[in-house]
C-alpha cells in the first residue's frame, strides 16, 4: 500500500493481512458508533437496556465483507484514509438492518449460530414477565432496531469525515443500494419453491438482492467516492457482478449442504424455508424424469420433516446440480479476476481483489 | 407573507388559506417524488405493481401536519422558498414510514378509513393465488415499504435543493427525530394497559413519540434550517412541546370516543388495543374506589368484546377524565400561543402558528 493512515493499516503487509487489519478497524468503528448511538437513545430506559447490550454485539458478529469491498473500491482511486474507512463501514450497518428484518420475515430463529435478534428480544420480554405476546414483541423490536441500523448507516456515512463533494459522488450509489435491497427482499418474499421460478428469475433475484448488494454496489460505491474514472468503475462493476453471483451460489450451497457449526444456521435451512434458491432451481432443471417427480413431491409436502429434508438433499445431490454450481462459482471468480488485468485498476489492488473474491466464495465461508 | 415563490403561495391570503396552499404544494411534491421512486424501483416487476399504485396514494391520504410545522419553522427565519417546502415535505415520508410499520406492529387493519398497507398487500397476495401465508406476506411487504419511505424521506431532504450549509443545520434535528421515533415506538410496545404506567410515564412516551415528533421537532427542524436564533428556537421548542402534548391528548380522546367516520378507525380502537393512553391512565387516577375496581376488571379481561368496550368507555367518561383532558388541551394551546408574543417570532407567523395549534388539536381532527 502506498500510503497509510493512523488507525488503518501498515504498508508492509500482504493483501491477506491488510484485509484482516481493515476488518479490525471497520469493526472498531462500527461497534463504537453503534454503542454511542445506543447510549444516547436508550441509557436509563428499561426497554432499552437490552439494546445497549445486544446491538453493538450484533454488529461485532459480522464479517464486514461489504466494507471490505467498499474500501477496496476506494483504494483503487485514492490513498488510504480513515474517513473513507468510516464511510465504507456504514455499509455494515446497512447489512445489520437487512439481517435484523430478514430474520423476522423468514422467521429464522438463529443468526450466526446464536439466537436471532427477534428471538433474543422475545425471550427478554418473557423474562420480564410482561403482558402481551412475547413473539410479537420480539418481532416488532427487531424491526425497529433494523430501522435504527438503517438510520445509523446513513448518519455514519454523512458524518464519516469525507468532504461533501466526495460524498456527493457516493450518494447515488448508496441510495440505489438501499432501495435495491428492500425491493430485492420483496422479490424474495414471493420467491417460493412450491412455484418454481425459472433460472433467469433466480439470477435476477440474486443480482438484485445479494450479489449486487454484497459485492458490486459496495465496490462501485467506494470507487465512486474515490473518483475513479469510468473505465475502472465499469471493470469493477463487471468483476463485482461475477463475484457477487459466485458469492450467492456459495451461500445457496451452504444453505442446503453447509455444516451448521460453520453456517450458524440449522442444517438445510433453505430447504425448510422452501427457498427457490439457485441450487434447488438448477437441480430441478438438471433432474431426470424420476428425480424431477421426487423433487416435486417433496417440495409440495405440507410439512417438511427431517426425513423429507434429507430426501430432498440426496436427490438434489444426485442431479449433479451442486457440482455444476461449484464449476459456475469457479468460472465466475476466475473470469472476474482476469477482467481486472489491464483495465486501469492499480497494480497494488489486483492481488487484494483476487484474495477478496476467493475469500467471499470460499467453501467454509 | 413577505416573499412568495412560484409554486408555493400567494402573499395576499390569510393564514388559513396559506396553510391550505402549503398543504397542497407539499402533497404534490411528496406524491410526485414517491411516484418517481416507485417507477424506478418497480416498473415491470410483478410484485411491484401494487406498490406503484398503492404507495403514492398512501402518501396522498395524509394531513401533512409535520411539513406544515416544519415550513412554518422555516418561515420564522427566512422568506418562502420552494426548496424549503421540499425539505419540509420529507417529514411526511418519514411519517408514512412510521404509519406503515406501526400498523403492522399494532395489527391495525384500518388506516384513514381504508385498509392499512399490510391489509392491502395481504389481500393482493391472496388474489394472486400465491402459496404461503398472505397475512405474513402483507406484514413483511408493509415493513419493507416502510423502509423505503424511511430511505426516501432522507433522500428527498438531501435532494431538496437547499445548499449543503443550510442542510447541515437541519441534520442533527432530523437524525434526532428519526431515532426518537423508533425508540418511542419501542417504548409504546411495552406500554400496555394491563400494567398501567404512571401519568409521568405516559407523558414521557407522548413527548418522545407523538408530541415531539409531530410538532416540536418538525418546527425546530424548519427553524434550524432557516438559521433562526437561539431565542426563537427555544420559544418554538416550548410552543411545540405544549401543542404536541395537546395534539396527543386529542388523539387519545379520539382513540376512545372518536367517531369512526372521522377517525377512519373502528370505535374505541385504543381500548381494544389496551393502549395505556393518557385518557385511560387519567381515568384510573381520577376514579373513585368503585370505578377503579370496574376499570381494573375490564382492563384485565381476556377478550374485550363490544360490551366490555362500551362499559370501559362509560366508566372512563364517568370519572371526568375526558373533561379534564379537554381542559388540559385548551390550557396548553393557550399557553403555547401566548409564549410566542415578544419572543422574536416574526409578526407574520404569529397568527399562522395560532391557527396551526388550533387545527391540530381540534375536536374533529
Amino acid at each position: 500500500m502506498a500510503v497509510t493512515t493512523e488507525g488503518v493499516v501498515s504498508s508492509r503487509t500482504g493483501p491477506g493481512d491488510w484485509l484482516t487489519s481493515v476488518n479490525r478497524v471497520c469493526l472498531e468503528h462500527a461497534s463504537g458508533f453503534v454503542a454511542e448511538r445506543c447510549d444516547e437513545q436508550f441509557r436509563g430506559r428499561g426497554e432499552g437496556s437490552l439494546a445497549i447490550e445486544a446491538l453493538p454485539e450484533f454488529v461485532g458478529g459480522g464479517k464486514f465483507l461489504r466494507p471490505a469491498f467498499a474500501y477496496a473500491g476506494w483504494c483503487c482511486g485514492r490513498p488510504e484514509d480513515d474517513a473513507a474507512v468510516r464511510a465504507a463501514t456504514s455499509l455494515e450497518l446497512l447489512h445489520c438492518f437487512a439481517l435484523a428484518q430478514d430474520d423476522v420475515m423468514d422467521r429464522s430463529a438463529l443468526r450466526r449460530g446464536r439466537p436471532a435478534l427477534h428471538t433474543r428480544f422475545a425471550r427478554w420480554h418473557r423474562d420480564q414477565g410482561w403482558s402481551g405476546s412475547a413473539t410479537r414483541f420480539g418481532e416488532s423490536a427487531a424491526v425497529l432496531f433494523g430501522d435504527l441500523f438503517l438510520v445509523w448507516s446513513e448518519q455514519m456515512l454523512r458524518e464519516s469525515g469525507l468532504p461533501g463533494t466526495t460524498l456527493a459522488r457516493g450518494w447515488p450509489h448508496y441510495d440505489a443500494m438501499r432501495a435495491e435491497l428492500a425491493a430485492g427482499q420483496l422479490a424474495d418474499l414471493v420467491n417460493d419453491a412450491r412455484t418454481l421460478p425459472s433460472w433467469d428469475a433466480v439470477l435476477d433475484v440474486i443480482r438484485r438482492k445479494s450479489g449486487n448488494y454484497t459485492v458490486r454496489r459496495p465496490l462501485e460505491f467506494g470507487a465512486a467516492l474515490a473518483g475513479c474514472d469510468a473505465r475502472v468503475l465499469r471493470t469493477l462493476g463487471e468483476y463485482g457482478g461475477l463475484v457477487g453471483e459466485a458469492f450467492q451460489f456459495r451461500d445457496d450451497l451452504l444453505g442446503v449442504f453447509g455444516d451448521p457449526d460453520l453456517t450458524g444456521k440449522p442444517v438445510s435451512q433453505d430447504l425448510r424455508d422452501r427457498k427457490a434458491s439457485s441450487v434447488v432451481v438448477l437441480a430441478v432443471a438438471m433432474a431426470d424424469a424420476a428425480q424431477r417427480q421426487e423433487l416435486q413431491i417433496l417440495l409440495d409436502e405440507e410439512n417438511l420433516d427431517d426425513d423429507a429434508v434429507a430426501g430432498l438433499r440426496a436427490t438434489i445431490a444426485a442431479t449433479g446440480a451442486p457440482d455444476q454450481l461449484e464449476k459456475l462459482i469457479d468460472r465466475r471468480v476466475r473470469k472476474a479476476v482476469e477482467l481486472l488485468d489491464d483495465a486501469g485498476v492499480p497494480a497494488r489492488m489486483l492481488e487484494t481483489l483476487a484474495v477478496l473474491a476467493a475469500r467471499c466464495t470460499d467453501r467454509v465461508l
